[in-house]
């Protein structure tokens, strides 16, 4: 039974608060708790959390650093500020924590290449992310056809992933938001954290991006909101992926097409993959392609196969599964869902996007981290002057 | 009665001598023919066409230039290669002729200025194109609903037009097809020019583009045919255009937000307009952002009203509808559905497009036709090497 500390009570850490105690939100369906974790401590800087969090017969710390030093807890879940992500978890792998840190990893990348050494110094403590969304069972269900590579290699990808939305109030309701100082961007670091991950797990990590991101789109904030990145992959592929938080009814809409079939995945709740009966070019030679398409109206049995799939999950079921699976991982009888690598290469990808928009140059993974940190400083400096 | 011409009869000038003659196709519903046109003259170089067309009971030459020097018709339909559409269509408006020009007006924009500037030389003769697509009736509402600005300002723009499927045995088909020298491109030039065409009469024209032009990706030929666009426009809004001939079953949809809504436009068969109570940063004040998503599951209509169009048009109606307008420009009573200056602008988008993927740097509209020719000039001199 791995015993779990949660650093930070905010928003998130509440969810998790409850998810771990199996306690049923009000108004939502029971969450089947996480089979082999124990949730026995947790810090708040805000001491009026104590009464509440000990009365659920939980270990109560106003300090982080009390909590990482204490035996309360064999592993710690981070919900802090991103910004404040790296020195809590470099000094929970010193201290022998293992450690689930929430998404986005860190802010600059060279921070997280800090929590890669720690975790290569001290290789007892394990570290994975929780990048919930990779346990929803149709995406596991893609990510599998892919590796299978039945479809054949990647030729293109599409994300449209604009259900962001995300109002001025929003912006206005904490100081930190949509800030450089409060979140080191906007929603390339914030909102769109998750797709980036899953673009890179479904379709590798690019090779270069190019990308134009707009500040303050319709929204009186400072940081990007309106996104469009083109992708080179090393393999000659291309792609694009557009994200923004000012569409009310935004599109979230994935599509990976292949040497041998095409996947398009929509809302991450339903799945179309289409299976060719044959390598594409293959049909040139069995039809001219006028005829192709007659064929494609009357007999599509003879060139693909369709499969729609849709996810089971219910509500909270992804996250469930992050902690069972992150007990697993600790216990060594499984591999992590979200490896430590993918928080790093997550947040090069958002670090690269941010500097081609800056800098409007295309730029090479992994980045120049030097030139990154320089300008998001410069940013979070004019931003303190404005 | 506007007596037309038809200069090629290649397969596109065939198929329109069908549809002004009345002729069913094999195979094919009939079609009606537009009512005040009739096919008076062929032009074809290939002479054994002439018995066939001769016993339509409709004028013979062997040479463009004969016909347009004769009294055989008041007007001419440009149906010959690419390259060859500027010599025909000054030559023909010089000689009072009126034309419809078949798409793309031509392959360089310095050729389409040279048009306008014989069009204006001539202001009795007329020119309108035939991009057809435009008389689809789904396109016209859509148009309709945009222009009448209830909608508001566009914010972005995701046009995804791959469904230009062609197998190797299609470049394989003719010596011309996928080379520089015979059609000055790939599918920029050839097939995507419907979509460019609709794009810009959407959207508007982008005041730059940034390009990424793969060519011969996954066929055997030099042009390009595999491309991304990012477009930025005059009102700070956005856009993403993305085609390629490599995928069996492509994918035709194309989604422009606005202030007040959306439309997803898929195949050009059905269209989804969402049209917003409000303006959508408004709904910031009325609910909490989280409310809004409770809101939107259980009272959408509270949030917006969704309009569901579908095209109700038949096999070549849009092309009937493009010769009876034309008729009607002609006669003074209508104007274009695709006038002069939408040729212009196709060709100038279509070649900025090319000329940001050669030089790998962004384009402004309406682009540097020098430097384009040059490089065009290039690939077809290196071409004939290779």
């Amino acid at each position: 039974m791995l015993r779990l500390g949660i650093v930070g009570f905010g928003q998130q850490g509440k969810l998790y608060a409850s998810i771990l105690s199996g306690i049923t939100l009000p108004g939502m369906p029971p969450i089947a708790k996480p089979r082999d974790c124990v949730l026995t401590a947790i810090s708040a800087r805000n001491a009026s959390a104590k009464a509440q969090i000990e009365g659920m017969g939980i270990c109560y710390f106003q300090n982080w650093k009390d909590l990482i030093a204490s035996d309360a807890c064999d592993a710690i879940v981070i919900t802090v500020p991103h910004f404040a992500h790296h020195e809590i978890a470099i000094a929970a792998l010193q201290a022998g924590k293992h450690v689930l840190c929430e998404k986005p990893m860190t802010i600059r990348a060279t921070d997280a290449q800090a929590i890669l050494q720690a975790q290569k110094e001290n290789p007892e403590s394990k570290l994975a992310m929780m990048l919930n969304q990779r346990a929803n069972s149709l995406l596991q269900k893609v990510k599998a056809i892919i590796a299978s590579g039945e479809l054949g290699k990647m030729r293109n990808t599409n994300y449209i992933t604009t259900n962001w939305w995300r109002p001025d109030s929003y912006y206005e309701s904490n100081s930190w938001r949509g800030t450089w100082n409060g979140e080191g961007g906007g929603i390339l670091v914030n909102q769109a954290c998750h797709p980036l991950d899953i673009w890179i797990w479904l379709c590798g990590m690019p090779r270069s991006v190019y990308s134009r991101c707009l500040e303050g789109a319709h929204r009186n904030i400072g940081v990007e909101n309106d996104v469009i990145v083109l992708a080179q992959y090393e393999s000659g592929a291309q792609g694009v992926f557009t994200t923004c938080s000012h569409d009310l009814m935004g599109t979230d809409r994935l599509e990976i097409s292949f040497d041998k079939g095409k996947i398009i995945l929509e809302g991450n709740r339903k799945a179309t993959i289409l299976h060719y009966k044959a390598e594409e070019n293959a049909f040139g030679q069995l039809y001219d392609f006028r005829t192709f398409y007659g064929v494609m109206a009357q007999n599509p049995d003879a060139i693909y196969e369709k499969e729609e799939l849709v996810s089971q999950n219910g509500f909270c079921d992804d996250y469930v599964q992050m902690f069972q699976n992150f007990a697993d991982y600790i216990a060594g009888t499984s591999e992590p869902i979200a490896p430590i690598e993918a928080g790093l290469r997550q947040v090069q990808l958002a670090n690269a996007i941010q500097l081609s928009g800056w800098t409007g140059q295309e730029v090479s993974l992994p980045g120049d981290s030097d030139t990154y940190n320089q300008l998001l400083a410069a940013k979070i400096k004019e931003e303190a002057i404005l």
